[in-house]
């Protein structure tokens, strides 16, 4: 249920409101030098900062309590902990008024009620996938780099920061299309049916809150281009192509060439921006204006999310050869 | 490995060159009486017959040979197999020249070597998901439907036969952009991290060959809308929203509203205009040209295949509950 | 549901009442010879010809009609068909009268019905896994012999035969205990929990219809045994133990020496001699006396379904490592 | 991997090295009052206390992290943390003379090395199940019973305390067969092939350490009986039984009569009697004795173990269906 791979297996666990949040990894090998430096960076990336980001810190120290012995892994299952630093939430309870596109609605549906924070649909339980996928490098480390390729409506000569400032100011939010291309990955991972690249992929990838979109090479656009322009002739005897329409898969499977993965995220839903809600009281439609610490571009934050999604996804397609 | 699913458990199996193709089936309830009409409607569906469509003519005469007993379901796996009419395949060998953007290569890498009419790699093979999904209707019969978005580069005044008459006429190929809507779907499918209704959705949707894309709701476009544009309020005491931008999925759970899926099936690799290819025997750059029974257009075949791909994932989803 | 195995994975399908029953297979790497010869010797070991055994013909005609090229594994799933020659069956209806010990009763339960022949209970379905077992010895082909320790009441100086005769005259059954011992399995298979070798190789078994005990070892006899006794000294750099009290596990890891298994198979169920029955229509007791064609000793044909099964597992086990 | 269940999942991790070890439970129903008086009442049934039993103290002070709100369930993973008290080990290094049935030797092939008090194979772990099993039994509240049917070569006419001083005092150690009884099991649990009640239950209690033998209702005693004695007459309309040799599973399915399994647990390993090893080290058979503070019969420790791992079978057993 809360998890994900076959070989190299992650489980997140944890609510805002709990004790600690965090990941339970099962399937590094043993005898790998644990990379504590990694693993901060990509927490850090993931750290709040930037312009258009939520002012909450999250302070992200962790240990890992299982699975490591005098700083090498064991072959055991390694439990990442961060503790949660201020569990009283004082949030407001929107049983009554579920927010638009929010989870509350969803979540009444589901575990009969609201749980401050949002509960195990909160984005910070994502600190867990990053840290998993942190992991995934140290057995696998390719090389994987994300560009915004575009951020909401924000015009090719328009500088990001002053962007996302003017839609901080409004109280509202803005979605990302990021494009990520990952090197050096072997050819012959992946299977025919069901267990494709892109499905293994993308089911990871849809795990992670505001993904509403993942496609693969050129995705959508491939649309504009006929069969003799989208595929992609090979070169050299290594399998390298001229062009990289499928984006490094073929018929589910990797073909050596760069694996290239578009992703949708869309804007954030928690905006202060005054909303149009139905109230399950009165029974009418009301007006509600949520005043907080919201992320109006949380997409810089999720970049080393993606990644290290990918990353877990890839290893696990990895140790199942 | 070739296996999709929970507790509505898909596998399937089979090549050109076997015996038999089929799928088998485990996680039907017992006591559904089997609707014989609508597999075959389904499968009369994904057979060629339309403008642009391959020559070959598929069969598809299947049995039910386990699982049901005087047209009623057992509760038991059932295996649905099709015989392979024509099983002397005298397809060109392109182990020296892999096809563009064809399973040749990684075929090569994977298994070994090429098998004739691609193997396991066969589009004939999804005979076998429209039958699972045809089965998982009997249990769960939402309503679906599938609208083209676009179709290559034709302008909406054109009209489609004409437009792919003349796309098969130069032995090329286009691809398309499908809309799917399922109704009635309930609120409540799907989980949080992993297993939420895009990853699993998605995961089956990437099974299908040629599969490059896959969005829910406004999908990518949803670039252009700010938060406060792209939430979908609550109208009702049903939880039905005003717009319908998430595609009835919020924290990965299903809202009850429509499901909308968007889906990009690239052009079909197989072509028969002269292609530029790298031959693995005189280690340079050779002309390929493949005459042959192609499908210029395989889109309208392939949303039967979409639908019930569909259609099984959303089963397994209700059963998981 | 009806699976077995992460890596070798094993699914049985069908009924007697259906077309065919068989299994698919799914793991065999690309690129194996498949041995009919001992697919068929293992088939023949199965059939009944032996005193005390059924005089129902089963032919087990089988084909594999998938998964193969030439005589080699293509590296994607078998599938193994055997049709039923005689779908016609005329058996007694036993819904008002379960039989004692029967699958009636939990059929009615489960499935809310009793099917001819038992349905998916048939103990002709373990022909499936007989066929598995022996694909699982092309790729892992360990010496693997069986012993009857036991045999109901029969003294050790009596003839099998003559015994056995002397049951099957009186319409009764009896049970056996098996030992078996597998030569040359590596160390290292198995996890400390939950997959130990131990947990993989009994789970298989345990679908074996009949068979209601396993242990590894000495087994129960270990009762006996102090621990200084009981634990088995290594002797050489090899890891050979001077004792095998652990049939060649520990930890739930292998260790290098024989694995021996103990399996306890029940007295077959089906017996004609008169029985006590409660009938669910006169809601009082009744006496049934149920004539046809028994096994009063099935298990001599049931070794190479327990020497398969076992095969099965481990080569499951060897390929998760 | 080092997981068990398909709806209701328990995962264990830990080593007694590391800084804490535990479990994480999915698929507790949300809305459900955890009972921590259950949970306190178990682990304190594990803890050493008894005669024959270690010294060593172990606290098991726990938290529940993640799962629970307000002492309620919330439907998503429970982390249970057990720390570690005492992580400076200064256990003797057994690499080069790998003490006899114990897990040195198994983790020298798997892990490439041996841990303090054994690492992961420690029966600390074992703590994690226990937890697991309470969470269970707050969902489905079967009631479970234990008797000792023998311990070792003790008389029945001798006292239990005596004996296991007796062997103590020798440094050495007895073994145990165990049989539990859980009533008020439902009718239907399980499947024909593959996940049959046995074979769930039965991989589950191979994840306990030392255990070889599992059987289920007279188990291996039933070789004594013909098919006519074995066999379990249905008496009355609930279906019950008038003998329950086949232990309430018929087919691999629950009849709804009393679950009874029978479990053999060999001696501890670790005893302090003088034993014979080989060193890898002298290339030569050696005297090892290894003073410490071992438990001479563990087995009465270990009930609550054993019971809690049925329960964890029963609650995933009940939720498949």
């Amino acid at each position: 249920m809360n998890k994900f791979g076959k070989k190299f297996v992650v489980e997140v666990f944890g609510e805002s409101h709990g004790e600690s949040i965090g990941v339970i990894v099962d399937g590094m090998k043993p005898g790998i030098k644990v990379n504590y430096d990694l693993i901060n960076a990509d927490l850090e990336r993931r750290r709040p900062k930037r312009v258009g980001e939520t002012k909450r810190v999250e302070t992200d120290l962790y240990t890992i309590e299982s699975g490591i012995y005098e700083g090498i892994t064991t072959g055991t299952p390694l439990l990442v902990r961060i503790p949660n630093m201020n569990i009283k939430s004082k949030d407001y309870d929107f049983k009554d008024m579920p927010r638009p596109s929010h989870t509350d609605y969803v979540s009444m549906v589901k575990y009969g009620r609201i749980y401050p924070g949002s509960g195990h649909f909160s984005g910070r339980i994502t600190a867990g996938i990053v840290v998993a996928g942190s992991l995934a490098k140290m057995m696998f480390p390719y090389e994987i780099e994300t560009k915004f390729l575009k951020v909401g409506n924000k015009k090719d000569n328009e500088d990001l920061d002053s962007y996302i400032e003017k839609i901080s100011a409004q109280g509202n939010s803005v979605g990302a299309i990021l494009k990520v291309t990952v090197k050096g990955v072997p050819a012959g991972l992946g299977e025919p049916f069901f267990d494709s690249v892109e499905s293994v992929v993308s089911a990871m990838l849809y795990s992670i809150p505001s993904v509403k979109g993942v496609s693969f090479g050129v995705g959508f656009s491939g649309i504009s281009l006929l069969g003799s322009e989208y595929n992609d002739p090979i070169i050299n005897e290594k399998g390298e192509t001229k062009t990289n329409n499928s984006g490094g898969i073929n018929g589910g499977i990797t073909n050596g060439n760069d694996l290239i993965i578009n992703v949708f995220m869309r804007p954030a839903s928690s905006i202060s921006v005054p909303q149009e809600v139905y109230s399950f009281k009165t029974k009418r439609l009301e007006t509600l204006e949520i005043k907080g610490r919201h992320d109006a571009f949380f997409q810089r934050r999720a970049v080393v999310v993606v990644e290290n999604a990918i990353m877990i996804a890839l290893a696990d397609l990895n140790l199942r050869v």
